[in-house]
C-alpha cells in the first residue's frame, strides 16, 4: 500500500468529461500552474506579497518564490479543532493562497476579510469538494497526479473570470520528467501484476521524475494525460476514497480508544462524524502519534508489512521555528492512503499492523 | 496500418518463456548487442574484417564501423530467385554477418565455406525462425522492437557455446530514449482507441527516440521490456503474421496477374508457394514495382488511405553506387505490414488500394 500510482489503462468513456471547470486550463504539473498564475497577478494587478499557510508543501513556496513573491506564512492546520489564523487584508499587492490541505477543510478555505480577486485555493487534495465546485476565488488550481493515475499535470482557472495564462507548449525538460514517471507507472503495473521487476528500478524512477518536475519555463503536459483526463471515472474513484476513508478510520479509533493505550495524545483525522461526503472527500486518513519517536518507529513497523505511509510534509528548519505548531503536526502525523486501489482487505491489513503496534506499546 | 507498435497491455501468463534462447543477454537495442559481439570478437578472436550485406539497414552498417570493423560488402537480395553472393573465407581475422531479410531466407543464411565461429546471423525480421533455432553460427542476434511491441530491446547469443558479451546497467541515455518511445507508443493507443490525441505528437516522439538509439555505451533494455518479454504470446503473434502474409500476398497477386497489367516487372514477395510456415515467417509483404516513380506514387495512394508501407532500406550514395541491384530493390519496394495488429479486413482495404491503383495505371 501506498506511494505513486501505477499505470491504470484507460478507455474511452467519456467518464471524466467534467473532470475539470471548462475553462480550466492544463499545465505540467500544480507549482507551474501556481507560478504562471502569481505571475499573471504580478503583471495584471501588481502582486508582490503571497501569504501561504505555514503547513504546506515545499514546492508551493518555491513557486512563490520562483514568482519572485515576498512570502508570508499563517497559521492553518488540518486538525478538527482549528481554523486558520488568516492574516488581515492590508493592500492590492497582497494575494492569499488557502488550501484544502489533505481534503479537510470546507467552507474554512475563505478568509472573511479578503477580496476574492485577491485568493487562490488549491484544490489539489479534493479537486471535487463543494469548496472548489463553488467557489469565489480569484483562481483555482490543483495538481493532477496526487488524486489521479496521470504522470503529471496540474490546471488553474478563475471562479471570478479573470485572464487565467497559459503555456504554450510541451517543454522538453518537463516532457523528459514526464516519460520517466510514465515509465517508472508502467514498470510499478508490472511489478504489482507479478513480473519479474525489481522496485527499487520504478522507485528511482520515481524520485528521478519527481525531482524533475520544474517551476519554470511552464509546460503543457504530457499528451497522454491530456487525453486521457477526459475518460478517468473521477466520480466512482472519489466514492471509493470516500468510503475507504470512513472504513479506516473506524477501524483506527478503536485501536486508539483501547483502555490500555493513552489516547488523549493520538488521534485519527477527520474525526467520523458528521458525514461529509459529497462536500469533502478525505485525500487520506492522518494518523497522528504522540511524538516523532512513536510516529517513526509506527512508520517502520507499517513498511516491513509493506504499507508505505507518506508524511506531509516535513518543513525546512527556519519555517519549522517560525511555526512550531505545524512542524509538530508534521512531526507526528502519517497518512495512510486510501484511493481507489485499495480494498477492505488492503485498509483492513494496515489497521492490524496499527492494532498490534500500539498494543505492544501499551504492554 | 503501419508504423510503430502501440502499447500493448501485458498481463502475466508465462506465454512467452521461451520467446529467447535461455543463454540470451539482453541490450538495450539490436545495434548494440552486433557492436558488443564485434568488440568481443575483436578482443576474443582478433577480428579486423566484417562482411555484410549490401542491402541492410544502416545501423548495422553503422555498429560495424562503431567496433572499428573494416567493412565489406556482398550481393544479398530476399528476393526469390536469389542466393548471396558469399565472400571466400580468407582469414580467421574475418566475420560474416548474414541476416534473414525480412524472414524470407531459410538455409541461405549459412555460407558454405566459413567457419561457424566466424559467423554472425541477425534473425532480427523472424527470431523465431528454424533458421534461428537450429542456428549453429558462433553468434545469433535480433532487435526485438521490429517484431515485439517493446519500446527497446536487443539479445545476442551463441549457439555454439562462445562467451557472451553483456551489458553491465541501464544506461541514462538509453533510459530516455527508451521512456520517449514508451510514451509514444502510449500515446498511439490513446489515438487509436479514440482519444484526443495529435498523431503528429507521437510520430515526433518516434522518430526522436528512434534517432537517440545509441550503439554506444551499451545498455540494459527498459526494465518494463525485460520484465514483459516472459508473457508476450509470440507463438500466437508469429502464426497470425504468417496467416496474414499468406491472405495479402494471394489478394496482391490477383491484382498484378491481371492482364492489362504488366505483370513481368512487378512482384509481390515472398511467393505464395512453397508454404514455408513454420520454418520461415515473413515479417512483412514486399510489394515490388516496376520503378521508384510507380513506388512512389503507390506510396502515395497508400498514405492517402491512411496505410504506411515502410521502405526498407534507403542506402547511402556510395553503396547504392556499389551495389546497384541493393539500390534497385530498395528503390522499388514496399513493405505491407502484416503483424498481429491487423485483421483481414485491413488488409483487405489495402489490398483494394493497391488493386484500385493499378488499374488506374493501366486504364
Amino acid at each position: 500500500m501506498g506511494g505513486d500510482f501505477h499505470w491504470v489503462a484507460t478507455e474511452p468513456s467519456g467518464a471524466g468529461r467534467d473532470i475539470l471547470p471548462a475553462d480550466a486550463v492544463l499545465f505540467g504539473n500544480g507549482r507551474q500552474a501556481l507560478y504562471a498564475v502569481l505571475m499573471e497577478g504580478r503583471r495584471r494587478f501588481g502582486w508582490r506579497v503571497c501569504h501561504l499557510p505555514a503547513y504546506i508543501c515545499q514546492s508551493v513556496v518555491q513557486a512563490a518564490r520562483a514568482a519572485d513573491m515576498e512570502c508570508r506564512y499563517y497559521r492553518a492546520l488540518p486538525a478538527a479543532d482549528e481554523s486558520p489564523d488568516w492574516p488581515p487584508f492590508q493592500s492590492r499587492h497582497e494575494v492569499l493562497l488557502s488550501a484544502n490541505v489533505l481534503g479537510f477543510s470546507g467552507l474554512d478555505l475563505v478568509p472573511p476579510d479578503w477580496p476574492n480577486e485577491n485568493r487562490i485555493e488549491d484544490h489539489t487534495h479534493d479537486p471535487w469538494s463543494r469548496a472548489a465546485c463553488e467557489s469565489r476565488a480569484g483562481y483555482c488550481l490543483v495538481s493532477l497526479r496526487k488524486t489521479l493515475p496521470t504522470p503529471d499535470g496540474g490546471a488553474a482557472w478563475s471562479p471570478l473570470g479573470l485572464p487565467c495564462p497559459s503555456p504554450e507548449a510541451l517543454i522538453p525538460g518537463h516532457a523528459a520528467a514526464g516519460q520517466e514517471k510514465l515509465a517508472a507507472m508502467l514498470l510499478k503495473r508490472h511489478y504489482l501484476s507479478g513480473m519479474a521487476v525489481e522496485k527499487e528500478e520504478f522507485r528511482a524512477w520515481q524520485i528521478q521524475s519527481e525531482a524533475a518536475m520544474s517551476i519554470q519555463p511552464t509546460s503543457r503536459p504530457l499528451p497522454v494525460t491530456a487525453s486521457m483526463l477526459p475518460h478517468l471515472p473521477w466520480r466512482r474513484w472519489r466514492v471509493e476514497r470516500a468510503r475507504n476513508a470512513e472504513y479506516l478510520t473506524d477501524r483506527l479509533l478503536g485501536s486508539l480508544t483501547a483502555p490500555a493505550l493513552e489516547p488523549d495524545r493520538r488521534e485519527v483525522l477527520p474525526p467520523p462524524t458528521p458525514r461529509r461526503f459529497p462536500e469533502q472527500c478525505p485525500f487520506a486518513v492522518v494518523l497522528l502519534c504522540r511524538n516523532r519517536r512513536e510516529r517513526d518507529r509506527l512508520r517502520e513497523a507499517l513498511i516491513q508489512r509493506r504499507v508505505y505511509p507518506p508524511i506531509f510534509w516535513p518543513l525546512p528548519e527556519e519555517a519549522a521555528r517560525r511555526h512550531p505548531e505545524a512542524a509538530d503536526f508534521a512531526a507526528r502525523m502519517l497518512a495512510l492512503p486510501c484511493d481507489f486501489r485499495y480494498t477492505p482487505e488492503d485498509l483492513e491489513e494496515a489497521a492490524e499492523v496499527i492494532r498490534e503496534f500500539f498494543q505492544t506499546e501499551a504492554g
